[in-house]
């Protein structure tokens, strides 16, 4: 069985992605961050559906980015905004994923895989940078240059099963393949059990994905 | 003054890269890693040359690498090797430099910095893969695509200076720009006072690099 390390939030899109791997045969190494994110509940999520979606292993990984800060998720003092807004909003981590993507990578050779997924999406997504498809691209690029598999002439690929999907085709998807969202947290101000604000943009985009897919939002509401 | 950050190992290659970095004017922000790794002293030694270079600031980052294990410097049942080996040597770290970028990258981000500097050299070098010039520039290229800098239009580059450097040059132009060598630590298994045990490739590479610069070795040996 080919194993794949999937980076795994505790969000919709990423059990989408575990769901998805598993059913493309993947034995699945799950990844977490305990970056002193604001949503520490996604985590719970993200145990919880690790478990559900039959992961190999599941690990949360340490990560201090509040040590950095610049970001609503990670420095209390920045609100999160309660309305859309121009350009990069400041829920963007600077360099969030590309840090998740190496220690993955890190762990992928480690484990002899060539395979990581995520789930990032660039139609109904907040304006992030690290989630479009040249970025994904460059990442490939680099790791395969960066690592052993590279050098012996092996090729690490980075999956992006739901880059070019709507929140309501990933809804669908992920539905037809089991998955119970209402083990997931979405919200970047979850509360501790992780309730939904239903405000912020996750909250927006994943609402009128239920609403676009015609399925009942199962979220939990503060 | 334009601000650096500045990857800080605590050895010979990035204390001289620090001093390059200083003479450029920079304002520098050192970034050292507690990754758990077997030559815990460099860390001792990053924070003497971090504030003997003048640094601006100089953060120890944890990062347990030993969770994912790999090399013989994050996992202690691997031996380090006593003389040259062939092809990749198990002291590489699955990934490393590609995670310390991408935090150099957040940190650079938060403080508004273009510019990161790291001591990697492809000449008197141990074959690691993520040394070479041709993973640098892709990697700067995936950093461009990562960051709100990139799409916004302006640049960041990664800086290496002693990518085409011997260790000879290397200690040759840190001795000219006032870099005390008997403050660094290279070795692989250094005790917990940074005495280095001489046998390992990067004492090797170390020593050899005096001799041939026709220098003292001012390292400090078990």
């Amino acid at each position: 069985m080919k194993k794949a390390v999937v980076l795994l939030s505790g969000g919709l899109d990423s059990a989408t992605v575990l769901a998805i791997a598993r059913s493309q045969g993947y034995e699945c190494y799950c990844l977490s961050f305990d970056y002193h994110q604001r949503h520490v509940a996604e985590l719970d999520a993200s145990r919880r559906v690790a478990a559900a979606l039959g992961a190999a292993e599941h690990r949360v990984f340490q990560l201090d980015l509040s040590a950095f800060g610049g970001s609503a998720l990670t420095d209390t003092s920045i609100a999160v905004p309660q309305s859309p807004t121009e350009g990069i909003p400041v829920t963007y981590v600077p360099a969030r994923n590309t840090i998740m993507l190496s220690l993955a990578l890190a762990w992928a050779e480690v484990l002899g895989s060539r395979d990581i997924f995520i789930g990032v999406n660039a139609v109904d997504y907040s304006g992030y940078p690290d989630c479009r498809k040249e970025y994904i691209e460059a990442f490939q690029r680099m790791a395969n240059l960066a690592t052993k598999a590279g050098v012996e002439g092996d090729t690490v690929e980075i999956h992006t099963p739901l880059i070019d999907l709507s929140k309501a085709e990933i809804i669908r998807q992920g539905t037809a393949l089991g998955v119970d969202y209402s083990l997931t947290v979405s919200c970047y101000q979850a509360d501790a059990e992780g309730h939904a604000c239903g405000q912020c943009d996750s909250c927006r985009l994943r609402h009128e994905g239920f609403v676009a897919a015609g399925l009942a939002d199962p979220t939990r509401m503060i």
